[in-house]
């Protein structure tokens, strides 16, 4: 219920983080991509199976220290159904290796459809006299700008299948002010759609006191983290910034209560591409360097979350 | 250059109408079923396979006489990577016959995964020395609650390629108005959003005084509709909500400009099962009565618009 399923990993590896495995070709080291050119052309279905073997090694470097992984939809997409066949595997294989899957997708759409996506990404569809599982990720990342019924069937399959939901909220990215910190009456626009997920949350409320409906807080706003903090104590936060972006572990710490737990921070191309910013690392041991690297990061939030 | 090409398709069919193809397996014929059941048995890739067939005679009976067909990513996700391959096949069979193309995904990310969204579904990938297209969709629908640097990728992409975005405005569903019709100071939060598409689309007006940039506005909201027509000038529309979701021809109307342009009203259900509420209609004959009722959408469109 609620998030409990991802918070009991936080707590068994000590680690609030989770790994976004966004794959650019770009980020896979040169001896996997030469490896699948040979076997598949320059083709997408090569550039899905590099990713593939580039994903697998992370996760195997990674699953008994990290407690989540979350795989960026738009990086598989961009190698066509072959990279969304290896957005499965990958799925598969995190779980596989116990690790909390969750879906960035930012999904988003009228009730009907909406149904269609929450049954791709979290549940089962029937075919013929069969139920199958799509994608079978443990969460997913969406967009409340349609409002309740594009939410609602997400909320079902959550309680049915102890699933959770992250609902944008106030993004990482530079113009997110644009839209979000316009002001309805005394309020944000992201404190509006705050207020929502903790509505939408209600009436699954997990062990630890957090809804199944989190929120996406960006690491680069630590005020208005500190702020969404209190103002949604049922809602666990996804932070995405941290690292790369800019938004630093003392800012970070804002999005935790008072025993440490909350929230859960993103990093994607500082553990991938570890190995390209370590001095005199071999690109054989880009698993190698991503370990460090996580290493360093549950360190460095560890030491500043209460 | 805009929707310049979409435009002069409408007025080669007098048809200012898109065919929404949102297939869920229970909209597909038992026959067409059956046999790939026959086939894959009861799995993912026969779900997908019979989608083929059943979206393929459809626009092997529409293609003529409707401009534009708009795929529902949702509905092809639901049955996994064996799904979107089929929607890659689908995107390519109706560009194959002239027809425009309109992936209905309502993609959303922060920059630099937003720039993977565009290139997956517009543009092309770099893999080794090779230029591949991974969907190839002629527009796609987005949200722009990130702002806007969310948008900026696509916006590229639009002017190297001659492609277009639809953004999320005022949506059809009964809880759009939750977040869509709340006040920032004067205007509704869809109206700034509509404002940003004037502003996104600025750099990229068409020969008909439209930009590259569209909105979503739906028919079941008719006087928002009229009221943003007049306030967007150059935004094209995408109307979805006619029919099934209750929108009549009369209210959307509106969404066209005094040259009866400016709009593509959207049906999907309507048409895709029409052999269903056709008094009489065999199964076989599912194409006929899709034409059939496509036919009856373009007179009752064309009797209420100028």
């Amino acid at each position: 219920m609620g998030f409990d399923r991802l918070i009991k990993r936080i707590q068994e590896t000590g680690n609030p983080s989770v790994v976004g495995l966004d794959p650019k070709l770009d980020y896979v080291p040169s001896f996997i991509k030469e490896k699948h050119f040979k076997e598949n052309g320059m083709t997408l279905r090569a550039a899905a199976n590099a990713i593939r073997e580039f994903n697998f090694a992370l996760i195997d470097a990674l699953y008994d220290m990290v407690p989540a992984v979350k795989p960026q939809a738009a990086y598989y997409e961009m190698y066509g159904y072959e990279g969304v066949r290896v957005l499965t595997e990958t799925i598969a294989y995190a779980k596989s290796k116990n690790m909390f899957v969750i879906t960035d997708g930012k999904r988003n759409d009228i009730g009907a459809t909406m149904e269609a996506y929450a049954t791709a990404h979290l549940g089962c569809v029937s075919v013929g006299t069969e139920t199958l599982e799509p994608f079978g990720a443990d969460a997913l990342t969406v967009n409340g700008y349609l409002g309740t019924d594009g939410i609602r069937p997400l909320l079902r399959i959550c309680a049915e299948k102890d699933k959770g939901i992250f609902v944008l909220v106030k993004t990482s990215n530079p113009s997110s002010g644009e839209l979000q910190d316009r002001k309805i009456g005394e309020d944000t626009v992201y404190d509006v759609m705050g207020d929502m997920c903790e509505t939408w949350g209600a009436d699954q409320i997990g062990e630890f006191g957090y809804s199944a409906v989190g929120a996406v807080v960006g690491a680069t706003y630590p005020e208005q983290l500190r702020e969404l903090r209190v103002r949604l104590p049922h809602t666990f936060f996804l932070v995405p910034g941290y690292g790369a972006q800019g938004g630093g572990a003392a800012g970070v710490a804002a999005a935790f209560d008072q025993n440490g737990l909350g929230a859960i921070v993103n990093s994607s191309r500082g553990i991938m591409c570890a190995y390209q910013k370590e001095m005199d690392c071999p690109e054989a041991d880009f698993a190698g360097a991503a370990r460090r690297e996580a290493i360093r990061m549950r360190e460095d939030l560890c030491s500043h979350i209460k």
